[in-house]
């Protein structure tokens, strides 16, 4: 009864939740290229003159770039986190709408911070967006993983421990990088780049969850 | 024999109209954000210019979440009601399509309002837009719960009851604000605000549908 | 075997396909909307100064209606059509691409004959736009119901048909519009207005195709 | 045990990683459509002037069109790989996020060449983004079918072979095309043009395949 109860209750199966959030991410990260103009060059330009002026474009290239690497971070985030789900309710569908709309903003965050790279404000901006990125699908996995009770009650406490710990990650950086801002612009754009680098070579984590599932069974 | 002969009939599951409809509203949330323009300051400016430029774009950020959560108040409506959809046939689906039209519309108006904060032809617009869209959605309640029977004959008519009224309140809450435009545009404007807030903290409604679950096993 | 056979050869099953075709045809229509300039007014503008702008964007507002419903009528198309395939193979997927890809050009055309609505070379293209879009998807019916015999072959030959008649009936209509269109330039237009009507009560198409479906059982 | 394990490694079914994928590049398709703008011609003009125009405009259309192949042809061969895959991990999930940022990139590359058709360096570029998606989904290909072993078992050695060949021809074909390109700029745009139709009727790929499906059985 209890299944049939949830679904009266929120009418909602994670589907379509999962087909929202897979094409926002897929239109996010397609849009963005659409910001790279194309130069302009003379007529009859010869020699390297065009592709002079696309190297002069590697910073906007760079950022697009990190900005793609972080929507496929929270993506998998997304992805892991919601294979556990088994039940949706009205409180989860809004927290995860909040997630998206945090998400829609990445690539208004990369054009600002594509066209002042070194301005602390456009970095400071920046950081926020991704923080509150990370923090929505924190608050998520708190939700889901709570009282609510809407994930597999096989997923390991030590499991959810790790997600939890692998997802604040990504927002402790960007606390860093948004007070390191304040000194230097230029260093808070590095670390920006080291936390994708981080997530996409995590260091072991699949080993780890993995050794939990095998001491389940 | 029943399900064969409408499959014959429609040809159509509500699979792809669920797919369809979901990049719609995906579409249609995240393009909103490309209309948000970068603040132009100058190369060399110091300080806070960038930030007091972006803070003063809070009218633009507000009007963009406003739709976003209005967008997500639909997108939740017409996923609980699909809930309990069990075949689709012609009307129901170009019932469907008007809805999506009504949709595809609210950037724009989004953008009109977010443009003219204080005309009232522009309030006005976007109130018919918004409670064009919950009417839609209320014609194919009443269409695929009336003689069509395309709903679950499980779904119970205080469900059904429930549901009309819910959806309902929106456009009601747009034909209020429409009339208040014409004498206050501030304060239909923080009546666009008021709506979503009572969408998103649905007071009961969930434990009351469930209590209908119950009493129904 | 045949089954094994068949999915070793070409190794695609339909639903990416309609999950391509779903998100092609959700971007064209939303997407349309965005060429939708917001008017110009003065800041201090009183009166019906905007509501007259916008109303005197009727035409813009019309053509995109539209071309939203002819998207409307290829999709449900696509999708009564698909409901009946049963595998897929290279060819099959080629045509299904060049379909989409005159469903791509369809938003291009409706910006251009909505910015000249009285030139007959621009009503033209819109003809030629529509017409190869039909086209493509008889093509395909053509080619699955034939040979290839990608359908499922409880597909009543009256059904076929019935799907080749209603079909092709488009493509015929942009035909007269288009030849109309080197004479009255409006009255073409009208004729694109009349055609969607068409299809939307398609006059008792149901009723037939259910009638063989009974007789079938 | 094995897919529970894996399982709790990667929790990643591949059923989101090809929603994600389409979308990419459903939308990736219908974009590149916005950037041919709409001729202008004077308000009063007669004759053939827009259609003139419109011709004029071919190159733009032709090179449009190209892309379209190539973005079908490589999500053909995306949608025929992932019919062999199993499961996902954290490294494929990488490669594959690899392969559509290159894939996002294709329109850009496309206005470019699109606006400096003539020019070396912009066919350099479309060339070498071109290759770079080939060579993405060849790593991808390399490492499912490698020790990571996320492939059906039941894929015959002979088949991988075949697919690897198939993909790697796209950019062998676009490294001849770069060489040429320093000598002949429109030689090297031929090429461009040769290679789609070399994929689109691939002689006798499918018979093969299921010669190799069939002695299997």
């Amino acid at each position: 009864m209890t299944e049939k109860k949830s679904i009266a209750m929120a009418g909602l199966t994670k589907g379509r939740v999962e087909t929202l959030t897979d094409s926002v991410f897929a239109i996010a990260m397609t849009l963005m290229v659409f910001n790279l103009r194309v130069p302009e060059v003379p007529a009859g330009s010869v020699g390297w003159e065009l592709s002079r002026k696309l190297i002069g474009m590697w910073h906007e290239f760079t950022i697009y770039a990190i900005s793609f690497v972080v929507l496929g971070i929270y993506w998998i985030g997304h992805h892991n986190h919601f294979h556990w789900i088994r039940k949706t309710d009205r409180k989860s569908l809004w927290i995860n709408l909040a997630f998206l709309f945090a998400v829609t903003l990445i690539p208004f965050s990369t054009i600002l911070v594509g066209r002042y790279p070194e301005q602390r404000d456009a970095i400071i901006f920046y950081g926020v967006n991704l923080a509150l990125v990370g923090l929505l699908l924190y608050v998520h996995l708190l939700y889901a993983t709570g009282p609510a009770g809407l994930v597999d009650p096989a997923m390991h406490p030590q499991v959810i421990r790790l997600a939890k710990k692998l997802i604040l990650t990504g927002p402790a950086a960007c606390l860093v990088a948004i007070i390191v801002a304040f000194f230097h612009p230029r260093v808070a754009t590095l670390l920006y780049l080291l936390v994708p680098l981080f997530y996409v070579f995590l260091p072991g984590v699949d080993r780890r969850i993995s050794r939990y599932a095998r001491t389940e069974d």
